[in-house]
């Protein structure tokens, strides 16, 4: 699985350093071929066409993960006609960095003898990633597709609950026993047949088979073969357990800037490792959920959607907001005297509404945010509910000032000015007080802060500014 | 730098195996220290005891992150307290990982030999951070205290533009010629003097010090000695150039999973690497751009800002949001007969305009999400519009007919309900397609699509929204 190469032109230039026999090599290395618009009209000219050869052709230099991208990035009608074309060469790299919604659909479009192929070549992590996703007869024929310690690996993978660093792990690990030598560490390597496509650590491990420490490579290479493999250990050093959840495995890798780290069973043992790689594809998704969950969208939602799919991931909160935008039309109907004695009203109220609106989300992205970083803790929950006090008062008392002094001239009445910006304060402080009460409430009740969403922030703002606005305007102008 | 560690009972636990000592080593190594309430309170009791002796023992257990949480999410107060007792203990690792809005008041506080002294301790890249963010006086001042061979690196360095690949960058490479064996290759790592802290390639370089491929470090410890680099170096293999975006080197390594990347100069020359755990901690900062952003607050904003600077970072969207509402008003007012004749309409219309507001914050943040993805591009943009529009239409019939349904019901008026369905089929077509389309064109016109933020797209429902509502109210009910 560790794949060899050579270097196009490579031993010609060692031998003759002919330039442009250089400049070309250079050139074909550090340019790698990309997905441009020019190359992807050629592509669908050739699917169009029905050429696969000349698909092939196109399509071949790209990195799987470009690969993936096309097929995100075409149309259903023509990813079909790409596939009857192309299916034969889709391995497991390409497999892997397809995006989920599209993936079921490539894979129950595939052979079943190039399936077996494409997964056969992965390592297990990736396997475990592909399969958690699809449905049961695909699971089992993939699974028996696998060599049996491949299978093994991934069924015991499998059984770790999902989203957890058990499924997110490799369980090729490279390990040694605490006493060996540099020396033995790479006789060892050297010696087995097969090593993992990534690793940064030699692991070592007691009699247990429990993780004692770890040693980069790195310092293994830059050492003696005498030096003892435990002198020469990180000074940090953490395991994380199988059942950790895969958010927060992301988030120890980017704070403690880990590369790798074993990840241990409930007795201590070392089941697999986690590399930093896979931890950066976790906190992506971690940040895209929280940026659309704080936007009101359920759930995973991909540009390769259909307006079906995409619909009904976007209802479950507008229908929330119905009702709760009906609090507001609530709360109008009681000042329908004061609109109807004084109509300009109704069109003034919208601005201290929408105000606000903008000044929840604000304080609400802010406090997601910092909650999701661990940021904001118990140690500074109040100082920041303060700090949101004070800007909230501060922003409401400016925006008062520009709106009432615009409102005075505007409708020459100073009382209707005062009315606006009493109103904007009072709106302008419940905004920045409920964007950050209601993330902290909700994390206290052990649910997900971004769940919070724009929807309930707004109604908040919204019910407040139409009823003080309505509110001081009854009892000053009428 | 590379810092050497010898395990406690290290040397007990292999001679013996006796059990108790290995329990007590596996328990100290994998439970580190944490920051917990506990700890953080016998902390600040330390501090406010002025206690310097237990302040030292209370945090030097912990990791330089943590370190880092601790000062951060302090009061200012209690920090300048803290630090009276502790500056001594400051290194370099803990000013790395502070907040940029922290750091310079920390640094400030340090006794001059102790920063210097700190610097001294890190990598070029992680004082490269530090420095750029700092005041000249301070600047030249971390310069002078440098090795000198450090301070040319990072004054090099500082020559590349803010926010490009050469300010990521560490000047520290590990590179061998085209033609160099494995066993030349770890011959050359054993007699080196100083190794990065951090290196998982041996760069191959021409004799201009071009890059020309890398080899994995697991690849050389697992090859025999009498084994060419050049035939086991990486099938893919990008350098990056200097003055590329950080932004985009992110992207570049959470796409393609890279571990560490060549950076080179306009000549190709080799002038550093990235490694991953730097893209991962750009990645972070980026999508936290993007959050706030969508959310209308202008720049980085902290847990530790003050209410004045949060408020400054907030007050621009919201005094823009001051004058867009302000639109919503001027169409308000055109119907103001149309309201004087029937008053139920002013507390309705608010309803139609909110749940517009949340379908363009939807479709706007999966837009938003999908071009820093590059998953929106010119080859699907027209198909993803299309879908929008697919999706407003759906959801706008689905709100239409609860909405609809509900108006009639209650206020006992066929045509007020077919007014309202109708006005929200409208604002939920104009929400889905402007919360694609405005970022869609800012990304045409260079500009980062999350500046359209929630204040436009809500502006356009509310606009919308009172506009079809008011209108067909006053064609249908007058």
């Amino acid at each position: 699985m560790t794949e060899q190469h050579r270097q196009p032109h490579g031993d010609a230039t060692s031998e003759a350093g002919d330039l442009a026999v250089l400049e070309q090599q250079d050139h074909a290395i550090t340019e790698p071929t990309e997905l441009d618009a020019a190359r992807l009209d050629r592509i669908l000219d050739a699917v169009e066409a029905g050429d696969a050869e000349a698909v092939r052709a196109a399509i071949d230099p790209l990195h799987a993960a470009d690969i993936a991208d096309l097929l995100e990035q075409i149309s259903p009608h023509q990813r079909r006609a790409l596939l009857s074309l192309y299916a034969l060469e889709i391995d497991g790299d390409i497999l892997s960095h397809l995006d989920d919604s599209i993936r079921e659909e490539v894979i129950e479009s595939l052979p079943r003898d190039v399936l077996a192929e494409a997964m056969r070549e992965l390592d297990t992590d990736d396997v475990v990633d592909i399969l958690e996703d699809l449905e049961q007869p695909e699971q089992a024929f993939i699974l028996q597709a696998l060599e049996s310690d491949d299978r093994a690996a991934v069924e015991s993978a499998l059984a770790w609950p999902e989203y957890s660093a058990g499924r997110l792990m490799q369980s090729e690990t490279v390990t040694g026993p605490q006493d060996w030598t540099v020396g033995q560490a790479i006789d060892h390597l050297r010696s087995v047949e097969w090593l993992p496509d990534q690793f940064y650590h030699v692991i070592l491990v007691d009699e247990r088979h429990r993780p004692t420490g770890h040693v980069t490579l790195g310092r293994v290479l830059a050492s003696r073969r005498d030096v003892a493999l435990r002198d020469i250990t990180e000074k940090e050093f953490r395991t994380i357990e199988a059942t950790e959840e895969e958010a927060e495995v992301a988030f120890l890798f980017n704070k403690y800037h880990l590369i790798s780290a074993p990840v241990v069973d409930a007795a201590g043992r070392l089941v697999g490792v986690i590399t930093i790689d896979d931890a950066m594809t976790v906190l992506d998704e971690e940040h895209e959920e929280d940026m659309l969950r704080l936007s009101g969208v359920v759930m995973e939602a991909s540009v390769s959607d259909n307006a079906l799919t995409t619909a009904r991931l976007r209802l479950p909160w507008l229908v929330v907001n119905l009702f709760t935008a009906s609090l507001s039309a609530v709360v109008i109907t009681q000042f329908e005297a004061t609109i109807e004695a004084l109509v300009v009203l109704a069109a003034l109220m919208p601005i201290v509404a929408s105000t606000g609106g903008i000044a929840g989300t604000q304080s609400l992205a802010v406090a997601v945010r910092a909650l999701a970083t661990r940021s904001l803790t118990s140690a500074n929950a109040t100082r920041v509910v303060w700090r949101e006090l004070g800007a909230g008062m501060l922003n409401g008392a400016g925006l008062a000032l520009i709106l009432g002094l615009g409102g005075w001239l505007i409708f020459g009445d100073l009382w209707l000015g005062v009315v606006l910006g009493m109103a904007m304060i009072c709106n302008q402080i419940v905004a920045a007080l409920g964007g950050v009460l209601v993330p902290l409430g909700l994390n206290r009740l052990g649910l997900d802060p971004a769940l919070a969403s724009g929807t309930f922030v707004t109604t908040l703002t919204d019910v407040m500014g139409f009823f003080a606005f309505l509110g001081f305007a009854t009892v000053f102008l009428l």
